[in-house]
């Protein structure tokens, strides 16, 4: 739960953090697993995810309190991990964490500037929080 | 159901055949959904995973009668799509499929020669064979 990530290996760490998209599941309102291909960042043992409120995946971790995300390196032989907890659809102090998302899918060194919670709701956009409970089917690591 | 495809549009024939490896998600015991990255072939609307009898995905397939899998093409914008439909494990007549799913993990121009069903059963081998009836989560197509 702080930064030492005391549950993730260096290995996982890595995987987690030289990439930048993984599959994201939720419950559907069906029960039937929801997958959704998303960009993410990584601070300790948290997932943050960048999405619009209206968005399925929003409405289902606002449902369930629950989502998992798979992740794989782009080079054989492939590795890859699930990594799953309790998730939130959070919409308050997310402009730091927000920021390092978009950083990431812009590919930039560092963050752009936190915008404020205000500018983020107008644009309707909230942050999922996966708190990393448990990892499985890791492969190649 | 055939080679037409008629439920699938181009750009998504090409999204399956142009990539080899995706996210299943099957339904585990408790009901989340469980993820894992396997290399997989098609034929018409039908997505074939191999993989060996105790693993949980295919007791998972065993169970629940249901698995999706998401795929994204690996240069950006990184299309992706999701493929769910009803799913069984097949132990007999698998040889051709296995053959063809083998293939693109060796990413051979032709898939090896076809082995028995007994000769894969040897080896815990087994067919998931998934029939597509929704595709989801479409982006960048």
């Amino acid at each position: 739960m702080n930064g030492a990530s005391p549950k993730l290996s260096p290995e996982l760490r890595e995987l987690l953090d030289s990439n930048k998209l993984g599959t994201l599941a939720t419950i559907g309102k069906d029960g039937l697993p929801r997958l959704s291909v998303v960009y993410y960042a990584r601070r300790g043992e948290r997932i943050f995810i960048s999405t619009l409120r209206e968005r399925l995946k929003a409405k289902d971790v606002e449902r369930n309190g629950w989502a998992s995300l798979s992740v794989r390196g782009e080079q054989p032989p492939y590795p890859s991990a699930t990594f799953a907890g309790a998730a939130v659809v959070r919409t308050a102090g997310i402009g730091e964490e927000t920021a390092l998302v978009m950083g990431r899918i812009g590919g930039l060194d560092e963050p752009p500037e936190a915008q404020s919670d205000q500018a983020l709701a107008e644009v309707g956009r909230v942050l999922i929080e996966i708190t990393i409970a448990r990892v499985s089917a890791q492969s190649h690591l």
